[in-house]
């Protein structure tokens, strides 16, 4: 098993930070380099212990990495992941953490092609940890943030099988299980297990009137949960898996359309069927 | 205050087993009769400490009583409340734990003025606990489940005021806050704070694909966790909230049309600002 002495993380906030954090932890790493974009972020991800080093100045944080995380806002991932190819070491492995892969990957394989300073022996595989929350910044980081979830990896016709290899092997080093997908297949999955979800989080806390903010409880309080996530951050997202997205949404306009109308219509044998299948795909997946 | 010597439960499950335990707990009762369907589920709810004495004969259970809280389905709670009123002593308090109010208590209220059994001294007035969760039965029962939560009370023109006032004492003293609404006014939040977010966490969980189960992550599974609910409890709460249901989808309707457009056109400043104004009601809530 192929082993990495120094890991860098562009952007150490809740996901990179974990992932220094787990990574040190299992001792997968030696060493993990932070690269952010103010000295109070490193500071706070090197108190906390998700990286043994920070700077702001990418091209010398990645320059002794073996494996490369890129841990951006989606929208940033192809330009980091070029920047990081051009001041890496020859074999270095770079990754990427973003919510959506189909388009990010392609620009990202684009570039690669047409770039005179992106050497050979440097690939880039996608992955995307099915993990974090609303939350940002490495205050929130935990080790024990993949430890029985999944990282989707995404390999193309140009991945080399060592590298996905590699790559889940290391995902799987910090809890976590790993499961290959093209991109475009993730993007279709993750569409309807993730944005369709906060999209419609947001539209209930959205179409809540403020007087009734005191008498939500429970239910309203968990479906709406995700809707506490960052604007700029799903605006990208949306947008980048805009199609499947909209597919997912259709979908589930179906589902909602049989349930009013069996309100409507006082049918209680279609209600009660619709509401079981409902819970049945829920109690699949446990609390 | 009025103290309440003995309290009857009748459907002692999670609610009403809740109820139990922390009125023993507080020592707001001294005796709680739970009436149940069963032997055995009497025998768990002693066995939980949630009730001191069970009986599956709902008159000589509520003989003795105080107070009576009615936690049965909605549909069922009218009629209930109709059988402990004939059996009761003159001077008792009857109350439900009902999710909607009212047209459950305009029947009670049509059965009281023309019954000749309903003494004059016996008076309803209609609870809902913003409590609970997808869990069913006394199993899961907890003498803390009210704290820090609000219990509208939905008194009408028939009700006494001092049966208000000891009604909100008692749910005060098992530690939640109380808020007074008409029934008509109640029934118009909770379509929009419980019943709209069941509805569409349902709708959600029923349009993914069982091969995307093993996919999701917080996300889906916080938004979709009360679709787990009973799919009979919930066909009566819909069904008995059908108006007020259909106006809440509507407007969520409006929103989700909204968020769709934004994203379908690529207008980021327009899907920020939906996110931003979802956040906003959602933060105002915490975690």
């Amino acid at each position: 098993m192929r082993t990495w002495d120094t890991l860098a993380v562009v952007g150490p906030g809740l996901i990179g930070g974990s992932i220094g954090l787990a990574a040190l932890r299992q001792g997968v790493v030696g060493e993990v380099v932070g690269i952010g974009r103010s000295q109070t972020s490193l500071q706070t991800a090197i108190s906390r212990g998700a990286i043994t080093a920070g700077t702001l100045d990418l091209a010398a944080g990645v320059r002794d990495a073996d494996l490369i995380v890129v841990c951006t806002p989606v929208d940033e991932i192809p330009y980091y992941v070029e920047r990081v190819a051009e001041a890496c070491k020859p074999g270095a492995l770079i990754t990427d953490a973003g919510s959506t892969k189909a388009d990010l990957v392609a620009r990202i394989e684009r570039a690669r092609s047409g770039s005179a300073s992106w050497v050979d022996s440097v690939h880039f595989v996608g992955s995307h940890p099915l993990a974090g929350n609303d939350k940002r910044g490495s205050d929130y980081a935990r080790a024990d943030l993949f430890i029985d979830r999944v990282v989707v990896v995404t390999p193309t016709a140009q991945s080399r099988a060592e590298d996905v290899r590699d790559l889940r092997n290391f995902w799987t080093a910090l809890g976590a299980s790993t499961v290959e997908m093209t991109p475009a297949e993730h993007d279709r999955a993750v569409a309807v297990t993730s944005h369709l979800p906060h999209l419609i989080a947001s539209a209930i806390a959205g179409s809540t009137p403020a007087e009734y903010v005191t008498l939500t409880a429970g239910g309203w309080q968990d479906t709406t949960r995700i809707a506490a996530g960052d604007p700029l951050l799903w605006r990208q997202i949306f947008f980048a898996n805009r199609e499947n997205l909209m597919a997912a949404l259709s979908h589930f306009d179906q589902t909602l359309a049989d349930l009013r109308g069996a309100i409507e219509a006082g049918d209680a044998a279609a209600l009660e069927r619709l509401l079981t299948e409902g819970k049945r795909i829920r109690d699949a997946v446990g609390s």
